[in-house]
Order: structure tokens, then sequence, then C-alpha cells
């Protein structure tokens, strides 16, 4: 026995004795080395490619002879001839142990191959895709033994892969006898190894040994836009990424005014159910296209949305959403077929949701705890995903607490006089010059700052058009900074802040940030009332995040994490002198751009992660704000920018805020606080 | 302990001990009596009420004293003020153990209870349905600790019913919320206890109590007509039996036409789906209206089919039936959904497809086997399904074979000169008069022979219109055993055969049976062309029969078992001069009904026996009739009546068969037998 050759697999450094003769592969299974195979060892797939390794390993503890594996054989002769082998490579089907061997499994012939991204700080995902390919023969029908062509098909998957009672949907069934035929009994099969619920199935079926991939969806189900990437579910890669507008918009901006909608109208659920499943047809569509892949092939997705989303995707009413105790039909992660949920892509395919957290805390929170795991993090983190309503996560290693925070579309540009959607022509960046007290500022678009040469000409096409969210976060952080606006909200009048920019308009200020009259373009200015929808958004926001903080029982967080796509455009000190943010070091404030989505990803790439996203959300503690009494001081307090009470020591440590007051008696403050109350009771907390 | 009082259940004579205040409902749970309850010993819903006996009872060697039980409590009187509780009864929730005593558990208080059966030798069905109604208390939702509502009713499910696991489809999701709000969190669910493949599952939810039950169909769809039995889930009882024409016949009469269809026409299997998916819609619908029964409450289906008709069901083309090696897609049982199959019933029903035996022996044959149980039983039994198709099993306890024999349309009156199918007017019974020759016979509507006094009065509203099936076996027999016919199937001349009602007709002789040309009615015969097609079917079914017991080895059963609703009707002593049954004695030769129907309800109201049947289909033998030479052999011997080799010393005994002999030389059987392997010849055996 001991005189058997010694066979070791680099980099997992799995070892053991064969007899001499068996192939690579075969002691690769044996030692549960991760090697590819689609074919089971035909030299059909060339998956299960090695890179044997000649002479001295002392590391291992062996010398590897010339003749350590058998000579090159037809199979492989054939192989490189029509699609030519890698120098140093073998097929490890082929290939058979002659003598001690040092083996090493490239990354692209491991199953479980690491998937790459981009973010430095990023957890990696492991690909495990619910859906794997398998090549199998299948023994024709015998009149004198009959049995169904699905059986004999099950069978030849027990036996050649070990898969045990697999079963077809009917879509399946109807189409699995001419490519049986087709094939001459050798198929390959695309199989969703099941879960929890459900038996193995068969998800398609090809004639033959079939050289494409299966593909699956990560849909991000936002309230405003639908996002999705389509992804090699065999290499991980993301070969198209796509977006559409949610077609409920019509329906209403916010998610409350779609709840509302549906309370008023009797089919009102339903339209909207109708209006964002074609929404997604068309998405799915698109994103085919673009990925240049038939839609039968997609046969996983994976979503994620806000409850109410959640709700109206599956045909649910959200009206409980709308008033305490803000019940949900379903809470736990689902498993549905596409043809449930009317989707263009393989009727047979799988559908997974991530499961909800609570209430106003729906499975794109849940996405972003996957992407971000706070609950593996040693320091205290605040996740935000920041968008019309805020799901904001705190934790680390110990617990995880989770809230939402009705922020409203202020971020996003809406309700600002000048506000409009991250495009190009829209002001993302600004900077008040402190002598004059004039803004100078970047449009989407172009790389030069407004004042500097060239600038007009460079945009030239787009035009100026408006203010985009993050734009305005620095326009208002910029004006608090430079004395334009008081800590309450006001902004003073041209004398008291000696800026030319400011202009009085009725009983407030403005201040003018552009005007393009001239050329027959907008006035962009920022009024009063833009700063308090932006008071009463940031407030929302913070006391939130301030709220979990009570709840973990500390006042100070190591790390934020913004997510959303609209985080990634966040000036962290801007941010911090808004008073968006609890005070923190800015280098520790990071963006994690679309978490909901690269949460998706992970969940569409690992089935792993599915049943670990739905403990972490058994485990996270969920607060409800509506009802919290602190919440509403707390949102007193954050009206003030950046906080009446807070001392944020970073933030003074960086930036001295100018300590003016321009109120001259009436209004302030007060109003925005009011005004917020009043749009928090539409959730009718009892 | 042994001081405890002793309970003891009756008819399971099942005893334990318990506490003194202890409920029966509890005694009998911990003892596993069968002891019904919808809403868990509530007190509500009324199934647990049991029959305590008081005084000596020497069998079981106690005596019950007078307060063996508690007192009647007030939710026992409230009980019988409103509904009235039966003399003697208790509710075994309510009542408690005081002493000894001895409970009876009547039929209706049994969960397993048996369901009637009008045949005395019929296998008993007990209850034991896929669906139950469990009645439970959920928690309301609450903020602090978010939660959705299906989890919660999950939870109550677990905890008050030991229902692990239970999910819900979306339809169910859909209609949730405000049915639990209506009940207050009390409701009442159907749940499908799930099976190998499907966890369990809630069919249907109502708010509270509910009163009434839920509803199974037991369907058997045959290439001619599709019925259906709708079924109590919870008494077994039948609600309403209905049929339909198959609306496939306008693509077809027989299966083979429809396969043929198909390949002939690009959408023609899925136009002749859609065919029966709109027959069985329209057949729910009657079924439902006469059973007074709402289509939602239809939570359960089971279907039984020939393999061309369960194709078509399930949208598969069933190309590959219509030639060796005659490879269906699936043979297993099928567990799928009522909307996969658009079924108008319960969108979230479940339906149960029959496993099917082989390419021509299907899950209608299965369900056969499961009604007649050849597998159970000591006598060697051959079980003949008669239609367009016969299905044959022979077996005992030792092993069953099957085959199919295609028989054709001959046995239902069609492509029989005056053929016609079984309806009033229809000649159902022959008799010849030794001396005379003519025949008188009955007519499907009327209890009179035609000869009697009364006759044409009695069937003036219908008219004499043909001969069915029935109707024609038992002429041809007659004129076989009066000389009007010999052996091998040619009818002779009025002087040969004394018979004024035999008249030469082109270059063979027909036979009057009735004219009714007077009265403007049709004038009824039997030609030379009628007998052979009653020939060759007849030797169809024969050959299959003897085929089977070539292989089994004996060459005489003990039982013949005819089923299908054509069985019923034939004469055995008819059949059996005919040749189309096997020798045996008269009285073991008996009529099953539909027994394929039969088989579908008790699939349909016992889940075990689904398990039961799928075991004995893998066991069953199955015989390709069109490649085993010998059936050829044995198809132009039983050309003759009733055979050409064969004795049948039991026939012959009974009935003196004339020696004539009416061939002048050319024609005669060969014609039958060659005309008849034409016509198989379409199964395209290679």
């Amino acid at each position: 026995m001991s005189s058997d050759p010694l066979v070791i697999f680099t980099p997992s450094g799995k070892r053991g004795r064969f007899p001499k003769g068996t192939p690579v592969l075969t002691a690769a299974r044996q030692l549960g080395v991760d090697l590819d195979s689609v074919c089971g060892g035909r030299g059909i797939c060339s998956k299960c490619q090695v890179s044997p390794g000649y002479g001295q390993f002392s590391k291992h503890g062996v010398t590897v002879a010339p003749d350590a594996l058998s000579d090159w054989n037809a199979v492989e002769e054939r192989y490189d001839e029509k699609r030519g082998l890698k120098e140093g490579r073998r097929l490890g089907c082929q290939a058979t142990v002659q003598g001690d061997v040092v083996i090493d499994v490239p990354p692209e012939s491991q199953v479980h191959k690491q998937v790459v991204r981009k973010r430095a700080e990023a957890r990696e995902i492991v690909l495990n895709p619910s859906v794997k390919l398998f090549y199998v023969e299948v023994t024709e029908p015998d009149m004198h033994e009959p049995s169904g062509d699905l059986e004999r098909l099950r069978t030849a998957l027990a036996e050649q892969w070990e898969l045990e009672k697999v079963t077809a949907d009917l879509h399946i069934l109807q189409m699995m006898q001419p490519v049986l035929r087709k094939g001459a009994w050798k198929v390959t099969v695309a199989v969703h190894l099941g879960d929890q619920e459900n038996a193995a199935r068969i998800m398609n079926i090809w004639p033959g040994y079939y050289e494409g991939t299966v593909y699956g969806l990560a849909v991000d189900l936002g309230s405003t836009t639908i996002a999705a990437h389509l992804c090699d579910l065999q290499t991980g890669e993301v070969m198209a990424s796509s977006g559409v507008m949610n077609p409920q918009i019509r329906f209403g901006e916010d998610l409350m005014s779609r709840v509302s909608y549906s309370m008023m109208n009797p089919d009102g659920a339903q339209e909207m159910t109708r209006a964002v499943r074609e929404g997604m047809s068309t998405l799915f569509t698109q994103i085919a296209t673009e990925g240049n892949v038939a839609p039968d092939l997609i046969v996983d997705a994976v979503f994620v949305c806000n409850p109410v989303m959640h709700h109206l995707l599956l045909g649910i009413d959200p009206f409980e959403l709308g008033q305490a105790p803000f019940a949900l039909a379903t809470s736990g992660a689902l498993r549905l077929r596409a043809e449930d949920l009317d989707l263009n892509i393989h009727p047979s395919a799988r559908v997974y949701l991530l499961p909800c957290i609570a209430g106003h805390v729906g499975a794109d929170a849940a996405a972003v705890a996957l992407s971000e795991a706070p609950e593996k993090s040693n320091d205290l983190m605040l996740v935000v995903d920041v968008g019309t309503n805020a799901e904001i996560l705190l934790g680390n290693k110990e617990k995880v607490l989770a809230c939402s925070s009705p922020t409203g579309p202020a971020f996003e540009g809406a309700q600002i006089s000048s506000g409009q959607r991250a495009a190009p022509g829209a002001i993302e960046r600004v900077e008040i010059d402190p002598e004059t007290k004039v803004a100078r500022f970047k449009v989407i678009g172009c790389d030069l700052w407004s004042d500097e040469e060239g600038f007009e000409e460079a945009v030239a096409s787009t035009g100026i058009t408006g203010i985009c969210g993050s734009g305005i976060i620095e326009m208002v952080a910029e004006m608090r900074i430079h004395g334009i606006v008081d800590a309450p909200g006001l902004i003073g009048s041209a004398e008291q802040t000696g800026s030319a920019s400011v202009f009085a308009d009725g009983r407030t200020n403005s201040y003018l940030v552009y005007d393009g009259t001239e050329k027959g373009g907008p006035k962009i200015t920022v009024t009063n009332r833009d700063i308090r929808e932006i008071q009463m958004a940031k407030a929302a926001l913070y006391s939130g995040a301030r709220l979990l903080m009570d709840k973990f029982g500390i006042d100070k967080v190591d790390r934020v994490v913004l997510a959303g796509a609209f985080g990634a455009h966040i000036s962290p000190k801007h941010a911090m002198v808004l008073g968006m943010i609890p005070d923190a070091p800015l280098e520790k404030v990071t963006s994690a751009g679309n978490a909901a989505g690269t949460g998706a990803r992970i969940a569409l790439l690992n089935t792993d992660a599915r049943a670990e996203i739905e403990a972490t959300v058994r485990a996270i503690h969920k607060i409800e704000t509506a009802v919290e009494p602190r919440f509403q001081e707390h949102f007193v307090n954050a009206s003030a920018i950046p906080n009446a009470v807070e001392p944020f020591p970073i933030l003074n440590s960086l930036v001295a805020l100018p300590d003016v007051t321009f109120n001259t008696g009436g209004g302030g403050t007060g109003g925005a606080g009011g005004e917020r109350g009043g749009r928090r009771r539409r959730r009718k907390a009892t």
C-alpha cells in the first residue's frame, strides 16, 4: 500500500496515495479536491484541466519524476489539436498517476472558485451556484422493460453524478424527449441542486455535450429604479448590468403614496403588481439582449427589495404595511418559480427572495447586511443605505440592530426647487469661495469646475440643468461652513452673510448658484424651503442612526458605510457638516456602492450565503422608529445643522463652523420638526 | 400510579391509566386513538364526540360508575342547546376522566374512518386524505418583534398541531392577511400534509372556525369521455359524479388517430392539450354546480388516464407513444399544482397523476390495479378493462403481469353497421329463439323484451335506434349458439341456418334484428362485416390475455374481472361463447364497474394508497404485445368463435355449440386476421 504513488494537490494541500493508473480526476474526487468536471471524466468538457509540477518539492517532501503522469493519450491529443491545451496543462480525467506527483488545480478548474470583486475591503464571494451542468449518458428505452425517459435520466444522474431524486417541471417534460433523441441519449442537463423546500430539479436540457453556460439574475427592485446584474453561474462573471425606471412611479413617487394608491383604488395593488412585473420584463429583455444571452438560459434569479415592493412584486396588497403594526404577509426568504411571477426567463427558473427584516426594513436591507456583514465585524459599524427610505444597520460581532427611517426623496433631488435626478448636466459638487462667498461647481459629465477655462464649452451639450442629491448636500454644507446658513437652517440676508449670491425671495432669502437665463437655461437657486427639506431628510436619517446607538448603549461608532448608488457620491466631510451621519474619522466613512445589489449577487452566486443571511436576519434586533419616544427628540435635535445638542468633536477638529444666527423672531427649526412630524403620522403609528 | 383511572377506548381496545381530570381527547391522543378534532380541543368543532359506556364490562374487566366522567360543563351545555348533542354523547375535549371508563369512538368521530362502498367484494377504503382542516390561534403582530403573518401562522401550526415547516403558495399569501384579521387571529386552515416531493402546504384559509369542508376530484380521463367524482375529503362521501365527452374526439376517435394528428399538424399536440383542458374546465364547472360546491374549495385532484391522454393533458407531444419502443416521457406518479394544468379549481390545489405502467398501459390501468388489487389475491385473477384499448392484468400474490391490446372501438358500437353508443333506444340484450331462430331483444330504457306486451308503447319515446356494445356481443354469441354463424365467423344462408331472419346481402348474408322502416325507423341488421369487426376486437382482447397466461406459465385462470363501464353490461356466458375471455366458471366472471374511476377515488381519499400503487406498478411485469411473436398466433386462433384451438371445457359443459360450417371456399377467418394485422402495424413495431 505505502508503495503506491503519493498525489499532492495544490493549493488545497490535500494528499493521498493511489494505485498506479488512477486518473487524476478520480484521485481528486476521492480526496474531496475542488476540481470541476461537467462530462464526468469522459474527456469532453476539459473543465478538469490541471498543471502537474515536476522536480523537487522540498515543502511537500517529494520529487516528481518526468514520468510521474501517464503520457498524453489520444483524447488529449485530439483536444489539443481542436482547441489547444495551455502549456503544461493536462486533462485530469485522462492523465493517470504513475509516480509521486504534485498537481496544481488552477482557479478556472475549481468549481468553488473565488469571484473577483472590485472593492479591496469587500468580502470574497466563493462560487457555489444553485444550478450546475452535468453531462450524462442515458439508457435507451426498452419495450421489454418499459420506463419513462425522465426515469432513465434520473437513474443516470443518480448513477453518474450521485444526484438523487431529481425532478422536473412540466416545461422540461414537454421539451425533453426530442432532446434526448437528438443527442443520441447523451445530454447535458442544468440541475438546480435543491434547497430546504425543494428537491433537486432539472432546469434545462441540451443534446450532447453543451458547450455553453447558464445564467442568473441578481435584481435590486427599488422604488424608483429596477437594476439587475446578469451573471454567468459557472464563472461568476457579470455579463451585463442594466436598469429601468420602476413603472410604478406613475402610482406615486414614494412608497407610502403607492400604499395609499392601493387603499384608495379597488384594483390598485393588482395594477401596481402588473406594472412592476412589466418593468421587470422590459429590464430582463434589455439585459439579455445586452449580454447576448437567450432568456431561457437564465435559470436562477435573486431579488432584493423593500417590503412594499416585495409585497407588490408578489401580488400581495401592501395595505398592512401602511399602518401599525406594519405586519408583513411573510418575512422569511421565499423560493418561487419564475412563472409564478410572470418573469420572461426560463419558466422553470427558480426565484429566491431574501428575507425581510421588518415591516419597514426589507430584503434590500438584508442584502446590504449580506454584502457588508456587520455581524462579522470587530469594529462597531454603522451601515446606512440612503434612498427614499433609509435602512440603517448598526452592529458588530456581538449583535446587530436595524431600523428604517423615512428620509423622503430630497436626497434624490426631489422636492428641491432646482433639484433633479443624478444625470448629465446636474450639479454634483459645490465649493463656496471663503472670500466672495460665491459658489463654483461641477456638473455630471464634465471634469472641470465651473470657474475653470473651457467649462462652458464642455457643458454646452448637456447644459446645466439642476442640482442632484449629492450636489444639494454639498451646497447646504458649504453654505453652513461659510456662514450663509445658520445652525437652525435660516439663510441670512446678503448683508448678514456678505454674499452677493444671496437675494431676498419673499419672506426668506435664497442663494443663487447659477443663472443660465441669458442663454435660455434655468436659474439655479437654493431656497430656504430647500434647506428645510434637506434638514428633514438628514434629521430622519441621523435620528434613526442615533436611536440604534442608544439601543446599543454607545455614543460613537468606529465606522460608517454609506450604501446605495447615491452613497457613492456623498462627500463624507459635507455629510458630517450637515449632521447626516454621526461624528467619525473621515477616513472611516466609506462607500459600499450598491450594496443591496451586491448582496443579491452574493446570494445568486453562493447558495450557502442564502442560509447565512436567513440566520443573520433572524438574529438582527429590529427597532421600529415610529413608536420610539426618543426618535422624535433626536429628530428635533438633528434638524439643526449639524445638531442642536450633539458635540461632533471630530468634525469640529476639522472644520470650524461659524456661530451665526439669522433668526429674527419667527419661523425657524420648529417648522422643520413640525412638518416632519406631520409627514410621519402617515404611518399611523398608534 | 396504578390508582389512576383506567380508560379503555373501543373499537380500538387501546387502554391506559390517566390522572383524574384528564380530558378524554387528551387520553385518546396519548394512546394514539383515532379521535378527530379540528379545533384542537377548544370545544368548537364537536368532531371529538364520544359515547361513554356505563355499568359492568366483563370483557374489559371494569365496572364504569355513573360519575366516571365529569359532569356536563358550560361548553357542552351551550353546544347541546345550539346544535343538539346526540343522546349519550359527550365532547371528548370537555369531559374529563374521573374513574375507570369505557369510551366508544363512533365512526363519524374517527379521522381514518372507512368509506362506504357498494360492492360487497370490494376492498375497503380507509379515509386518509392529503388535506385536513386545522383550527389555530395565531399570535398577533408586534412591532417590537416583527415577523410575517405567515411565520406566526406557521408557528401556531407547529405548536398547536405539530405540523412542521408548513409553506404556502403565493395565492395563499395573497389572501391571508385580511382573513387573519377578519377572524381576529383565529383561523381554520386546510393543510396539504405534504408528500415525498413537497413540504406541507396551506391550501386554503378561513376566518374563525370554518364549519364547512374541503373537496377533492377523482378524474377518469378517457379517450372518449372524461368522468369525475367530487368527494368530501372529511367524510369520503361522493357529492356529485359527472361526465363530459372528451373534446379531443374532433381530432380522432381513437388514440392512434390523435397521435397521427399531432404528427401531421405542427401545433396539433398543443391544440389537443388545450381541448382536453377546456373539457376539464367544463366538467369541473358542471360537477361543482351539481355538488353545490365553490370551486376554490376543491383542493386536491387525482387523475387516471391512458398514456396518450396523460401526455396530452400534461402538454407533452405523444409522438413517441406512436412508434416503438413506445417511450413515455415520464412513467412515475406526478405531483403538480392545479394551475400548472390550467384547472379551474383552487389554483393551489394539488394534482396527483397515478404512475403509468408502460407506453400502452397507462395510469388508468394502474388505477384498476389499485381498485382490484390482483397483487393481494390468492386466486389467479384476470382483470380486463374493456375500452377502445383493452388493458389486461393477470396475477396473484406471487406476481402481476400487464399488457394492453388494441381492441378498437367495435365493443363501443363503433364500426358496426347498426352500432351505436349505449344510450336509450339501443339494443343491449338479445335472445334467439331456438326454434324460429328469430331474435327478441331489450333496449336501454325499457325493462320489457321486444316480444312482450306493451313493449311498443314503452319504447315509443326513445325508438329503437341501433345496437350497443353489449348488445352486439350477445347478438353474435346467440348467432353462434343457434348455428347462424359458424366458428370461422361466416353467416349461413337462410336455408343453411333455417332462420327467416337471415337474408342474402351482396356476397355474404346478414341477419335482420329489427325492421322499423314501416314506422320511419331504422332497419337493424348484423352483417358479416360486423361479425368480422367483433372477431377482430375480441381476438385482440383474448390474445392479450392469453399471452399473459403464457408468460405466467398457466392455461387457466381462477377469476375474471371485467372493468370499465361497458364491462358491467357484458353477459359472462355470451362473452365466453364469443371467446373474448378465457374459459372460467361463470360465477367467477364478475364486473368491477368503472374500476379506473374507483382507483382514482381510492388514491384521492387515502394518500397511503398512492405509495402503495407506485410500489405495485414498479413490481408489475410489463409485456409489450406488439413484439411478442406468439401474439399473432393467439390472435389468429382467437379469431374463430370461440377459438380455433383452445378447448373451453367449462363453456362446453354449459353450452353445446353446433358444429356448422358455411365456408364455400373463399374468404373466411384469414380475412379477419389479415385486416387486424394491418391495423396493428400502425403501431410501427420494429
